[in-house]
């Protein structure tokens, strides 16, 4: 999407490659909302550690970045044995795939890369294949997006206020973003509209990550504290919420996303709220068959004991808001059952969340 | 409540009066919970500053500094002319109202206390009647607490996961609180249980003063997000709410309390978890005749766009969170109708929130 820096726009992608130099070109998105900045990884191992360190974040965002890093590392291989070839390939994955290690994404995307290298018969071939299958690996992440934006855009009428949860925009993919989609769409068409963004205590992605994204498309916008979503819908201020989801289960309808997502959904149904989920067809788990066999991270105390922000130096700092020796549980996602969900939104279009099963074959399933 | 200083444990009122120096002790909440101070007002203006800058918050703690405060402020007039010890009484009253001026707590303590001081016939009577006044009035709303804590404790059985929100404990009375008072009766029965603290973000108090109250009276405690509490009573990790309220409309059984429990009541209703409001019978307005009417304050966009704490040097500090130039809304209260609400606890029994209004007699309307 668009970004403002000293008053220039220009059009971004969180990860992208520049095949003469052999490096990839990522967002560093620890900085933001606070610093725009582009990172480069010269190698594999870079950009390994760039996946691990979250310098680069979100599903489809370290896919692509996987990806990419696998044809890096591919075509960074001098000699001409082919077994070395093999043997190196196998490295840079190994080590790509170590930087998450309980991320699906990156083994997916990087799967794609290794099927459409293996056609080439020199190394040579093989390289060339991989770097193919990389960009079309984030081509295709852009165009799932852009399509979950087309199905949305006319869920969004002129003047609605929309309340979106976390960060499931462009940041999170390679460019438009999932639950963000259908807003920059609308926003195309013309279309006026108020965006919530809950803060999304406790690593406020949605103060942060989402607020930003907004200000630079210039969409309308507030953050609200987790706790006020259910207030504005009771005063009648809310018309649709829009959020996205880590994993949706293919037999069940049921959607594990962010903490906070499973209340939001509660609240939107006893006010009659629209409640959509925008998703990607990668992220739908066609194996799990109820939603308590999705383990639920527990993170580290001190993200809810205290804040990271900027200091009145404008230094990135962390202050501690609890009482001193008091324990946290962190709890970081939730699942939201089919019945709070009134539409799924995918590049395919937009399903009865019960209904996905049935048109499995049509949704990669 | 008892409070641990440096080894010592000491029992302590959030507000008390030496009347040897004719000065007024309070607990300075604005550096609770990572230090504990008290400090002392030596003249009206002193404790009328003291409520203004929130040294000392929450109704019923503002309402007894105000009573003891308008006795501090009589027996430091010194002459014997009656007219102008009356034109004093006014000044000290007037200066005491202005400090917070949408607060009623205040207001009603020192009209207690001069309806008490003006059955005296000479400066002397005055000055010590309205001493004792004060002093009755703090002892009330200790007592008041303590019968809330009564009528609550056999809500509470051993084993049991007990949510609260905000800070209605006993740092918000003079003594032993409201939501907490059951808690802390059933602890001195014997009785084992654990408290989810809600953090209660923008202001976070219940991260800070209920974290901090609960590990004084060494009460099994975790603080968690906002967002957590609909997944842990989805896996069965609550079973009982406890929350206080600011007012409680004694015609609807409304409930006005700190943003965000609108939203738990709402979760607590669909989990059949039971969701208890714990309140002093001064909080029941016997006038609104629909929650509607109730002003939400709207506070500083501030709040909702950082945090406050403690930096790594021990420093008290703000950090701003937010995306730069993202607007934020900021509601302070909402409303929670009758039938989520499972029962009214006050110092006269529980009570349906729909019955305050038969049983206003009473209550008190």
């Amino acid at each position: 999407m668009n970004v403002t820096v000293h008053g220039r726009t220009r059009h971004y992608r969180t990860v992208s490659f520049d095949a003469r130099r052999n490096a990839l070109r990522l967002i560093e998105q620890r900085l933001l909302p606070h610093q725009f900045k582009i990172v480069t990884t010269q190698n594999f191992r870079e950009t390994a550690r760039a996946i691990q360190d979250m310098v680069v974040r979100g599903a489809g965002a370290i896919g692509a970045t996987a990806a990419y890093g696998l044809a890096q590392g591919t075509r960074a291989f001098r000699g001409a044995s082919f077994e070395k070839f093999q043997q190196h390939v196998e490295q840079v994955y190994q080590t790509l795939k170590a930087a998450r290690p309980t991320a699906v994404d990156p083994v997916n995307a990087m799967n794609q890369v290794r099927a459409a290298m293996n056609v080439g018969e020199t190394v040579a071939e093989q390289q060339s294949l991989a770097l193919a299958a990389a960009e079309k690996f984030a081509d295709e992440d852009v165009a799932h997006c852009e399509a979950i934006g087309r199905h949305g855009a006319p869920l969004l009428r002129d003047g609605m206020r929309v309340l979106t949860h976390c960060n499931a925009g462009w940041l999170a993919f390679v460019d438009v973003g999932s639950a963000t989609a259908p807003m920059y769409a609308a926003q195309v068409e013309g279309k006026k509209f108020h965006v919530f963004c809950d803060e999304t205590r406790p690593r406020s992605q949605g103060a942060t990550l989402t607020a930003w994204e907004l200000a630079q498309q210039k969409i309308s916008h507030d953050i609200i504290a987790d706790n006020a979503a259910g207030h504005l819908m009771q005063r009648g201020e809310i018309d649709l919420v829009i959020v996205g989801s880590d994993r949706t289960l293919g037999r069940t309808g049921e959607v594990a996303n962010k903490i906070g997502t499973y209340t939001k959904a509660v609240l939107a149904k006893r006010h009659g709220i629209p409640f959509y989920v925008a998703i990607p067809l990668s992220t739908i788990d066609w194996n799990l068959k109820a939603g308590t066999e999705i383990p639920i991270e527990e993170r580290h105390a001190e993200e809810v004991l205290g804040s990271w922000g900027v200091n009145a130096r404008g230094r990135r700092a962390y202050v501690r808001v609890a009482n001193p020796g008091s324990s946290a549980r962190n709890p970081s996602f939730d699942v939201t059952p089919p019945e709070l969900i009134t539409g799924i939104i995918t590049p395919e279009g937009i399903f009865k969340p019960r209904e996905l099963w049935k048109d499995r074959k049509r949704l990669g399933g």
